[in-house]
């Protein structure tokens, strides 16, 4: 397939395949380094424009759903190809926008793109259905048992509210849109304010392929607007039926109410917030303190800190083998070269809470003085104890960027308790040798129900695609601590079981049909079975 | 195993294990025949009981979670065994603070059993771990791929709310609890008003297979309370994870709403209300139509009405077929023998709805006058058109007992609208013959997005417990449509998934460990295999 995918850029929300332009405040990209503004401006939608959108979802809803599973996957495909075919534009537009190193958005294209096609693979291997049949015992006494089937249906349409961190693969068309539309949800989308002509070309991109795989328009609706207004009026639309958001814990808590409050509450896969903390243990200190120290702040600086799964907070007993991880992560935080944040108001929101961080804890480090940009980013370490660490609320909340805090511990059973107190958690890191195993399955009873993904000797900032990956975790990391936003089973947030109870052979779906005509892994009174 | 279970009632609440009499009001039960209250008294038990039973919980869940999953599965064996010991005690009790037909209560009793076993069977079979694996691919580029895992693990505590209307099967071990201690989470179940005796019994039974299976006594506790007091004491103490409820609309609003504003919210499982639509399309009336008549009373009036899964709405179009089956099902009501209901409030809840109904639809027929028990139901059947039904809330809402409304429709389309109009639903009913297929195939792509269950020519008052069965469905008839409170997939309401990312091999958990120890089917890179 050649992409025509239009890469002039028109300011103009993409309403079930329809340019439309907003009535309400313009808004423009900022360059991050300059602090000047990028055209097009972008002019926010109001309630009319989420009442469009939410119709023409509702409206596409059954035919979308109905559409061969093959379809569907294939859907998925050409967006995946769409974007290939303008990863120049793409991170030619969301450098500017964003700040972010070129190599990293290429590759953000590609684990994009990845993402669309895992889903498209998951969707032919087809355990999603959740296929089970408990076939009829017609002679049970004292009731004959009925035939009973079940599969899993798209709940409806998915508000879907793209981050500022990933302008690629966790916005417009990343891993919510395209888990949604895998699941057979249509999907309208709040872009973020921050990359709103990266927003346009990736919604561009679906449109088009809404249109070439003979979907109906309202697959998709892409709208430009003020969070508090046009994000509350989609989350509280009677034909939205789930949300999926990234982002601060402040948005996505009140995502999180606006939901609960509707006459109908839907379910809000908000991810939102964590301090991911690395525990060093001792042989590991002993062994590797410095090289610890230098690949922690390689991890904490990546992309100006700028991930949800940042290392925030270092957890070690106090002694020499820590002042030996202190002083090389020390030397690395000063080392570290001035870099730039996603806005200016991110960059703000970093300075006052680099500052809060500095009112209760000892400074290690500090990054280079920046050559002045518009959202400048530098780097800071600050070291404190278990006591002050626990009292302060300022230490444990999250500073999003480059700012970490390592806590000194008394001994291990202090370093047991501080596990214990810690809020949800997207990741828990554990950086332990062979001798240390003792001490780290201990950590990892009690980090197993605070996190999400546990590492070992390695960082958080890494998440991998795949199907075994969880990126969720207990509250307040998230919202719901029963899924993952990232790999294979994202799918299942969008979807819930239906019973078939006695179905005639001819209105039976597919997957739960006689003979297995899809090849399905299915389970038969229980059991899994291809038969 | 031979049962020792105390029969004597004393009255107490169980706290992890010990007896404890509660300082607060005296309930007793009250037999629905005679309104005579039924020794002992119960005393309502207040905050600091919820608070040791919570406490106990959450002392016991990392011992009781980490027991080997054949400690766990023998549990669950050992508290059907000890029910099924006591079966006599447990129908004479339950049959004297309920009312319901003794046949009926043993029959429960085995359902009971039956759904603890299978949970046992479900974890043995081990899908429920969501084991899998996404091996290390150490030469990938750019980046070398690290070996990630993934298993379930139990969210902690559990509140379980019984229910009134199953004071076994869905009551202090149904269902919720079944589920709840096979995914390894503790219980503290708040036991209905409606038959403390029933819940003290099985209570009992699930203490003593605690002790006997060398389980953390926190594992289970009972509690006595008012629900808006000790019940919302319960779902806001911060130890407790996930809520379990079978009841009223309000009482669970109320449970959903005090677990949202919690400082971290939980989710929350009630199993609400339901009209459960039946439709009866034009071959299925015209070749058996008051056959359909006489089994849908049947279906109505099984139990005084009082099923979640109750058939209260019968959709259908006008004419001379239809007659048949108004005319059938009215002798039927007016044949159907008095009976009597659960407690003295639900019968007056139940005379209070029929008048509702009565002021906006056509009375078809009144079952017979009953000689005077405490808690009567006289089975009402009503007729309207669709006009004044969708302009209706009173005959929309869910009367609870045996009381119906038929909808005469002008003709096929309006009962497609009809269907579209409908709230949540727990099951959906259509009797169709062969001709009728192309009607029940529109109407099947409506009904699955609005209930659970969807059954063709049968009755939904049975609810199989087995592999496949969902009972849940959209809001209003659970708070969250994507579980089942029946069957095999309620265990995964108390789940969460862990990822386990470079994880020495001797700190890994058997479910993901190289070699499979223990024989699960698991995911490796997406693909189901036992290797």
């Amino acid at each position: 397939m050649t992409s025509t995918v239009m890469l002039d850029l028109t300011g103009q929300m993409l309403i079930a395949g329809t340019p439309v332009r907003g009535t309400g405040d313009e808004i423009r990209g900022v360059d991050p380094q300059t602090g000047n503004p990028i055209e097009p401006a972008y002019a926010y939608g109001n309630r009319c424009h989420v009442g469009d959108a939410c119709a023409a979802a509702a409206e596409a809803f059954p035919a979308y759903r109905s559409a061969p599973i093959e379809t569907r996957a294939r859907f998925l495909e050409a967006i995946a190809a769409n974007l290939e075919s303008i990863s120049d534009a793409l991170v030619d537009r969301a450098h500017a926008e964003t700040g972010l190193p070129r190599p990293r958005l290429t590759g953000e294209v590609g684990r994009t793109a990845g993402q669309l096609r895992l889903f498209a693979a998951v969707l032919r291997e087809g355990s999603w259905h959740q296929a089970r049949i408990d076939p009829a015992q017609p002679d049970r006494a004292p009731l004959p048992r009925p035939d009973i089937r079940q599969r899993s249906v798209p709940l409806g349409p998915v508000a879907v509210f793209g981050a500022s961190n990933f302008p690629l693969a966790f916005s417009v068309a990343g891993g919510d849109t395209a888990s949604a539309l895998a699941a057979g949800c249509p999907v309208v989308v709040k872009a973020h304010d921050a990359h709103p002509g990266t927003s346009e070309l990736v919604g561009r991109a679906i449109t088009d392929a809404v249109a070439a795989s003979g979907l109906p328009a309202g697959t998709f609706s892409l709208l430009y607007g003020f969070g508090p207004e046009l994000g509350i009026a989609l989350v509280t639309d009677p034909r939205i039926k789930a949300v999926g958001f990234t982002g601060s814990r402040a948005g996505g808590m009140a995502l999180v109410a606006a939901a609960a409050a509707r006459p109908e509450p839907i379910p809000v896969y908000a991810e939102m917030s964590a301090v991911n903390p690395v525990f060093l243990l001792g042989g590991a200190l002993a062994s590797r303190g410095a090289e610890l120290g230098r690949a922690f702040v390689g991890s904490l600086t990546l992309g100006s800190g700028q991930f949800c799964t940042n290392p925030g907070l270092v957890i070690a007993v106090d002694g020499p083998a820590l002042d030996t991880f202190v002083a090389a992560a020390g030397e690395a935080v000063a080392a570290s070269a001035p870099t730039v944040m996603l806005t200016p108001g991110i960059a703000a929101g970093f300075r006052n809470g680099v500052e809060a961080l500095e009112a209760e804890a000892v400074l290690v480090a500090r990054g280079a003085e920046v050559d002045a940009p518009a959202a400048p980013c530098r780097a800071a370490l600050f070291a404190t104890d278990a006591a002050t660490f626990l009292a302060s609320e300022a230490l444990q909340g999250e500073v999003f960027g480059a700012a970490g805090v390592i806590v000194k511990c008394s001994d291990a059973a202090e370093m047991l308790r501080l596990a214990q107190s810690l809020e949800g958690q997207l990741t828990a890191t554990i950086q332990a040798d062979e001798p240390d195993h003792g001490q780290a399955g201990e950590l990892l009873d009690v980090l197993e129900l605070k996190a999400g993904r546990i590492l070992f000797n390695g960082w958080p900032t890494g998440v991998e695609v795949g199907h075994a990956m969880v990126h969720g975790g207990p509250f307040p990391s998230t919202s719901d601590s029963r899924t993952t936003s990232v790999g294979a089973r994202a799918i299942e947030r969008f979807l819930r079981p239906v019973c078939y109870q006695d179905t005639p052979k001819p209105l039976l779906p597919n997957a739960i049909a006689d003979g297995n005509p899809d090849g399905l892994w299915r389970r038969i009174d229980g059991q899994l079975t291809k038969d």
